[in-house]
């Protein structure tokens, strides 16, 4: 009899009430996982899960939310470098580099699943929200967990939004396989899965957007989750010298020319 | 008692040799789910189960490697468009879009897991190949199956690699929420998550690039898998006027600017 195949289980926490500014949101949390745990034994969280946050309640626990009437300032406010834009018949879209260093449309100023009249700006420091959100819950359920906290972004050449971990403790962000030897032998020389993003992605699967269910749990994962809350969802993102598409592709491909590559 | 907490499970299969020209990939892949079903009875494939399949076992199967000193020659005819490029230490970067449509280093020619002295170009229809091997696995196992198949890409603007659908039958590519109400009953104007991707993502934590384990079953997500073989990974690329970034970003910037917004 060979070991059990090792597998990935996640779910998403029932009964997360409407977070409220002011509100203890690990206590909220903490109690939808004693819900869930008194209802099934196994829900309880253990040593190696990963919980998954989305961002708008962090922000909605800490009083982001401004009037819709003032999105376009509070975007500009947001923002630290213009990406680009585009017109199109609703209206401009922005995309720019936020002052956290994620590229995002409206830099991340969101208007959905938030009260009427007003739009929602991104957690302060959604890593420092995240080694909070850490310690309190690792304290409240004696387990050493990993915090992820998710938002919702786009892709260049590609449809639809993946979520993304914007902030967070006790995971690996990356897990560097760059040294590691593949099946054949060879060394891995740029292998390094953004695991933190694919912990965001598999989360928005169970969490989905029109549920009301923003926290998801994690487990199988243990090997990702860390003693030292860690560098933080901050490290990746791809900044300066090592970014291509800092001035656009157009200066990268001028770049290209110069150096003697062929067009096709 | 409150319904159980619904959730995802993923695992990757055991026991997939390596592949070589010629195999016939569903046989083995049946086998592999065979032999852990054996083992685990609950690991038989069941009506809405998703098979992830990286797509470097599906080019193998295929014949598509090529001597690795032909590899540049390789990379230019699998490229349509050079979208950046940069010259480092190392050689020299392409980012390009390849005749998939999908924007990736080196147009996707992969030298990581392929025999010694050889690379290896994505398969030639990933979509067909999804189409074919979703076929042969629902009449073997009976079950009405999603198939996706995964390439890994990196990222403008965020470091390391995430897995993404390249091909994809019987799935769902992107879950439109367009229209569905979110908590606040207020439409989701452009929520439309790639969940396509989401499951790439996902199945990558469990199939690792070091492991050997090129297929993985994700079960609980049902919603997403449909009758029909569907519109495919293909359906996922974001091409000409809604692609922002297609003649770079400077230049969609310079858009912005002739319509009048600030820069910052």
């Amino acid at each position: 009899m060979s070991a059990p195949v090792p597998r990935i289980t996640a779910w998403a926490l029932p009964g997360i009430p409407e977070i409220t500014p002011g509100d203890d949101l690990a206590e909220l949390i903490g109690a939808a996982v004693d819900a869930a745990a008194a209802q099934e034994a196994e829900l309880a969280l253990a040593d190696g899960d990963i919980l998954s946050i989305t961002s708008k309640i962090v922000s909605k626990a800490e009083g982001r939310q401004v009037a819709a009437d003032d999105r376009e300032e509070a975007i500009t406010a947001e923002t630290v470098r213009v990406v680009a834009t585009r017109e199109h018949p609703g209206g401009v879209t922005r995309i720019v580099e936020n002052r956290l260093g994620i590229v995002a449309a409206a830099a991340g100023v969101d208007a959905s699943n938030t009260p009427a009249g007003t739009v929602l700006l991104l957690p302060v420091d959604p890593d420092a929200s995240a080694r909070a959100l850490r310690d309190a819950l690792w304290a409240r359920h004696g387990a050493r967990i990993g915090i992820v906290i998710t938002d919702t972004l786009g892709r260049p050449w590609r449809l639809g939004q993946t979520d993304v971990a914007i902030g967070a403790a006790g995971i690996l962000p990356v897990d560097d396989l760059r040294g590691a030897a593949d099946s054949a032998g060879r060394t891995l020389a740029v292998t390094t899965p953004a695991v933190a993003d694919e912990v965001a992605a598999l989360t928005d699967l169970v969490k989905r957007k029109t549920s009301g269910l923003p926290v998801a749990v994690v487990r199988g994962l243990a090997r990702l989750v860390t003693d030292e809350h860690g560098p933080g969802a901050r490290s990746l993102v791809r900044t300066g010298e090592s970014d291509m598409f800092r001035l656009g592709s157009a200066e990268a491909y001028a770049e290209g020319r110069a150096i003697g590559l062929a067009e096709r």
